[in-house]
């Protein structure tokens, strides 16, 4: 196989063939070809794209590159991925409300990096819970209880690996065809036939433009078509954090309040909307309406919560956080940050709002940083809402005064609040399904 | 500096500022960068392009990478450079007659690869030629004699050297900014003060189309004129080898046959046109026609062949091969190859025939492989000869009899014989100086 003609035909503009794509795939895990082959290639992809036959050979190839897992868990494996946004804790909601109506939650994800948190993160602040497990002792936790929660596994699409950390250094990381290769490759190769993708659009969200983001839902769809898997997705906004809650214990805590029916708002909707979507994707359910109200249902009579201390316990957590919210750390430094002035919350930046956590210690600003689970921040202030000189616009859990003080300037200077109001943003924008584009608003 | 953001910013199709380019060709030369990230680079280039000012900054910034000569020859050091082609003798013929006429020819020659011979090679067929020559050797040579021929530096544009190997395994040679910078910053770097370029263009040559030959052209002369140099680049004809000798020591003939009146033809009048346009450059003749003659009087009066007996002389080689060609190595298989039908000769692939050399052993296939100077091929038929089956095509001198019966089988298969003739090509096609482009024909 001569992998440079692979790449002038790139460099040219012509599709690559199913040999091609697949020895590039086999070049990035096994190292055939050096760094700088795949780095010309990898830009060479970014700039003349790939068509749909190409994207799906490629999300193929790189899930062939190592293990295929296939799962007996007693039904559909179905999982969920969300392109990262902040505040957004939806799994920790879904799964466990999911697997209650009869699902077969397969989930695995990643930790937090840059101004995005992280689901397994998020689960280690629970005390002695465990999110690398066996795969067969996770693989039995789903066929038991119905959901688990896990890091991704290493061994998995082992060319993503080697093609995920040269894209970081190449600026080849926004392409559509590569973003898409990477998050399904994953998918597919830990056995997910069923998957919901929830592609998040606004000023906290990696795609910059509806049409990008519109693009890369139809992409995965597509892809999941030709691989034979039921994939969905859901384009959701991101123009403020999805919860109130920023941080690894806050957000856990936003979730147990939602399952508890103490919370609601945007965080609550679109878990359910996207549960319902898993539902639907793995043969649970027929139709959304009815998936909605058994999620609906089970919320309302404590099954969900109930799922997750489930969850929780099989995975060698403390069941009781469920019930006992102090069991979680607690940062000791917890001050209000205020208005300056009165007005109608008209903007945020909501990336920035992400960093400001990672700031605070809740994120990782390169891959060996330690996390610390204690601090984040509670937004008080949503868009829209009408504030006086005064009052809060977040709490802030801080590990000292200092801390608190540069994330409370920093908080003040992105919240804008203005004499009129914002345009109103759908929360839901768009799902897509193997049937075609709807959009919801 | 962030070479990343310079990265992403050539992928985005904005200009690079000259900060970033200087960084580029730093990190090139001195390894601050890693291969993939040029690599990255590179691809970007190649398919964003770089527009006059950016590619001027490049080759300065190449130029800059490592020592940049400014040597004393008693004149302006004048150079000329082809990209190469088959048969192509010009520089031994046009060397001593340019320096015959007052010139100071300082002229660093690669080695052959590919199809492509290197002058280099070709002097290196003459006893006891050397061709790596201290500089101050080298420039006294050019100031007493007024021409020499070496290879070029390793030291000179070490830039250039790392990225045209990357280059060469990315498929981003054929890149006309990255083109250009590479020939001009190693000419600069070794101190040309006036330039001729002699572009190629048809079946043996490198651009495949006349507005790529153009483009490459005008680039250069832009680039000499932003870089206070004077550079006239002239396209050539190459749709069949432009002597009628291919091979190393059978081109050092025939460039002694034209310097001694035995012959003429294309060779003679592409290197009178080349040569004249060198003097004009460096400001030994102010037009083009006073220069002409000058050249022509000397190659009448013998003055241009006992100026390639003394410069072969200061480079320590024999310079009685320029009265006896028995003393240049000589194959021992000698045949002639004929033509099959009778006809026109109306095409022939130059491309493949400079391959049929290489076969031969005339050429390298890889850096490592080792030459033969003997070996090669004269061509008797030349685009739009009549000949009758039975005439002589080529005259083959061969190390052994397969060898051989390959390359005899190989010409016939290229050199198409038709009924008719075909379209006449100009062998001069355009003159591009600062001036403007002038068109030939």
């Amino acid at each position: 196989m001569d992998f440079l003609s692979a790449i002038t035909d790139k460099k040219l503009g012509k599709p690559l063939n199913t040999q091609q794509i697949e020895y590039f795939a086999k070049a990035a895990a096994e190292g055939l070809a050096p760094d700088y082959q795949l780095a010309a290639m990898l830009m060479a992809i970014r700039l003349n794209g790939m068509n749909a036959r190409e994207t799906a050979d490629l999300t193929m190839a790189m899930a062939h590159s190592g293990d295929m897992l296939e799962p007996d868990v007693g039904g559909v494996p179905v999982d969920k991925h969300s392109t990262g946004g902040v505040g957004d804790t939806t799994t920790l909601v879904l799964a466990p409300l999911v697997a209650s109506c009869g699902g077969k939650v397969l989930k695995m994800s990643g930790r937090g990096l840059g101004h995005t948190g992280g689901t397994v993160d998020k689960l280690e602040s629970i005390p002695g819970m465990r999110t690398s497990l066996p795969k067969e002792e996770f693989v039995d936790i789903v066929r038991r209880v119905g959901c688990a929660v896990v890091g991704q596994s290493a061994e998995l699409a082992p060319a993503d690996k080697r093609l995920y950390a040269l894209r970081d250094v190449t600026s080849t990381v926004d392409s559509i065809p590569l973003i898409a290769a990477s998050i399904l490759s994953k998918k597919f190769a830990a056995g997910a036939k069923a998957l919901v993708l929830d592609v998040k659009y606004g000023s906290g969200a990696i795609m910059d433009t509806m049409e990008k983001s519109l693009a890369l839902a139809k992409t995965m769809v597509d892809i999941g078509t030709q691989a034979g898997r039921h994939v969905i997705a859901v384009l959701t906004g991101m123009d403020e954090p999805l919860g109130t809650h920023v941080g690894n214990a806050l957000e856990v805590k936003e979730a147990i309040d939602i399952l508890s029916g103490r919370a609601g708002g945007d965080l609550k909707q679109v878990s359910l909307f996207l549960g319902a979507q898993m539902l639907c994707a793995s043969g649970v359910s027929h139709n959304m309406e009815e998936a909605e109200k058994m999620l609906r249902k089970n919320l309302e009579s404590g099954a969900g919560l109930s799922k997750l201390a489930e969850m929780i316990a099989a995975q060698g957590g403390d069941p009781r956080v469920t019930e006992d919210l102090s069991l979680l750390p607690q940062a000791p430094v917890r001050r209000v940050v205020t208005a300056e002035r009165a007005g109608i919350v008209s903007g945020m930046d909501t990336m920035r709002l992400g960093y400001i956590a990672q700031g605070l210690g809740a994120g990782r600003r390169t891959k060996e940083d330690v996390i610390d689970p204690a601090v984040g921040f509670i937004m008080h202030a949503r868009l829209g809402d009408t504030v006086s000189a005064g009052d809060p616009l977040a709490e802030i859990h801080a590990r000292k005064e200092d801390d608190y003080e540069q994330a409370a300037a920093a908080i003040r200077d992105t919240v804008r609040i203005t004499d009129s109001a914002p345009c109103a943003h759908p929360l839901i924008y768009a799902a897509v399904t193997r049937e075609g584009t709807r959009m919801m608003h």
